[in-house]
């Protein structure tokens, strides 16, 4: 176990995060021989290469298959840095840990990535389980975030954390920022927020968050599947977003402009057959553009707060939303005629039963019914003979 | 022919708007039996009875059926004040006309009613067909509308118009009156905009948009199915927005409150199987909260401006919106090898082969072959036997 554990730490330099060939090489051979093969020192045959492609193709991910010749000359220039037990001697030194599949610690959601679950997860936090994806829920958004989606985010963080939810983000500035933050104020529980990191978790990237993501690890999870020391790329930006969607049940988008890496996580999760909501905002507002586009395309569900995203992460009906106001009004239910009654009823004086047969283009029967029925539900009030509006009846 | 408009003129006072008993007596016994029937001075027989009951259970429309002898006491108050001469004289006088079907100006597309095609419309406006409803939009929400929804509602119908639709919508304060000056102000043809009434047209309701329907009269088209005279009921508001929803292929609802008239409209155009848009907003406005339900409750799509609500009006394509940018981004299309070599350029210094492969994690093949199309891409470029990322690579 010690030793698969050194494995994976070396794999995870070795290979770029979602890098497919590695990946169904550590499915057939194990970590431990995964190393040996992918560093030289062990060798292999046809029939390993043919089940990699047969996993491959299986998981359809031969597009970028080129034999595994080529993927040993990939990571052959990585292999002369590889020093795993200093890398786990960093973590230790900062707190932190790795955790692989397997490990009490390991989110068993993060197997719905099915071969691109990630080979270890560098992990800075409290020692505690991470949520389960139902009660975990990924507020995404851009980086330039306005005055509106601030308040968004903030608003949802701190109601879907008091409603004990764990709220997942990438910790960076702008909508991950306020969501990370208002999640640490609103939770009374020990994990209120997980950052999801691009890069290696032995910084804390962007500095301007250090403070903030900080505070995530001190309360939740400050997680990366790059080792330390690892720059936060585009590309591991781009595939660390599969993380973010993986480990919440739901993703939602609060604020993105047209182009944006929150709707990279958003079809992240849609692929997962995650739930994506998407915040509604102004039309003109750059901001929400790709919210609006996520809206359109059919994928993802308006959610305007708290009690609606936290439906999403419970389908079946346990987390409804608050009703929009209590009381219905006071003619809902009422059949047609006694509608069309109900508009001839003056509101002032009051009107004889001819004359409402008339106005209301109905029988006396039908007006006389009407009117009991009106009077019961304190609709309607005869005086001195003749019939009107009650005050209460709008 | 002059009977049969007078009989409907007098039919449509007798009755309020669908009436489904009464529109079956016309429909089975045609206008003028249908009068004299409900008049009293025609007699009829069980057969009669028998036919409309089966033409009620064919349009689902039996729930409030008690027999044609329950319809008549309905009507009977009103027939002493039937004077449909009078009213035509009146509608002469004012420069209207009635139109009833058969008629070169009657639309359509009201015919998608069915059972519930009114009997005939009141009509004030240029003389000229009212466009089809694939050539019809319908913008509706509410009376206390925002800014934010005012300058919305004045882009779409403004554009809308220009783009030669023909906006429709009720002639309230409001989401309405906005829509109708706007379209008013954007076309250059001559049927810009619709006014459909609740109450007759012989008044231009409310009293504040006189002057605008007055001009939404001289330009298109103000129309009742009410006869003149009728007061704008709330019965008959809810009536009336079944027509707009007909006469239009797309509604808009464009602000609106939880609860609102608006979302009887575009719960109409559902069932008429057209398709209804609705407008974003901030989650923090009330005005929104009724868009936001019908994007949540799945009927409605997000629209954001004119050339989507277009779009709907034409889905073959005809109306494709403009592509929100013109310049795809740079990095569109890359592989992931070459996104990951991208990434792994410096911007300022230059970077070897060799130490490409070990930053990237890729083969010294493999790197070479993507710096010679990043380089094509412009993307990169070399320098002093180093490479480096061009400036517009991003």
């Amino acid at each position: 176990m010690h030793n698969e554990r050194l494995a994976r730490a070396a794999l995870s330099r070795l290979m770029e995060p979602q890098d497919s060939a590695g990946l169904a090489l550590v499915q057939v051979a194990g970590a431990l021989d995964a190393l040996g093969i992918a560093t030289g020192q062990l060798s292999y045959g046809p029939a390993l290469e043919q089940e990699l492609t047969g996993v491959l193709a299986e998981h359809s991910s031969t597009a970028s298959w080129a034999g595994l010749g080529a993927a040993l000359k990939r990571w052959a220039p990585r292999v002369p840095d590889l020093a795993p037990e200093r890398d786990l001697a960093t973590m230790q030194r900062l707190g932190g840990q790795l955790i692989i599949p397997g490990d009490d610690l390991w989110p068993d959601q993060l197997g719905d990535l099915g071969i691109h679950e990630p080979i270890c997860l560098w992990w800075r936090g409290v020692e505690q389980e991470l949520p389960a994806a139902a009660k975990s829920i990924a507020l995404v958004g851009s980086r330039d975030s306005t005055s509106y989606g601030a308040a968004v985010t903030g608003d949802l963080a701190y109601a879907l954390a008091q409603r004990g939810f764990t709220v997942v983000s990438g910790g960076a500035y702008g909508i991950d920022a306020h969501a990370h933050r208002a999640a640490l104020a609103g939770s009374s529980e020990s994990m209120p927020t997980i950052a999801v990191m691009a890069g290696g978790v032995d910084r804390f990237y962007p500095s301007g968050n250090e403070d903030l993501l900080r505070a995530v690890a001190n309360q939740g999870a400050v997680l990366a599947e790059v080792p330390p020391g690892s720059a936060p790329t585009r590309y591991r930006f781009l595939q660390r977003n599969r993380l973010i969607a993986a480990l919440a049940s739901v993703t939602v988008v609060v604020e993105a402009r047209w182009r944006s890496g929150a709707l990279n996580t958003a079809h992240h999760a849609e692929s997962l057959g995650r739930a994506v909501g998407a915040v509604p905002g102004s039309v003109h507002s750059a901001n929400s553009a790709g919210c609006h586009r996520l809206l359109r395309d059919g994928g993802a569900i308006c959610v305007t707060d708290a009690g609606e995203v936290a439906e999403l992460a419970a389908p079946s009906g346990d987390f409804l939303p608050d009703p929009r106001d209590g009381s219905s009004a006071v003619h809902d239910g009422l059949t047609l005629e006694d509608l069309i009654l109900l508009d001839a009823l003056p509101l002032r004086s009051t009107s004889s039963v001819e004359k409402l047969c008339t106005v209301a283009g109905l029988g006396p029967e039908a007006v006389r019914a009407g009117l009991g029925r009106l009077g019961l539900l304190g609709l309607a009030e005869s005086r001195n003979g003749g019939w009107k509006r009650s005050k209460n009846a709008g």
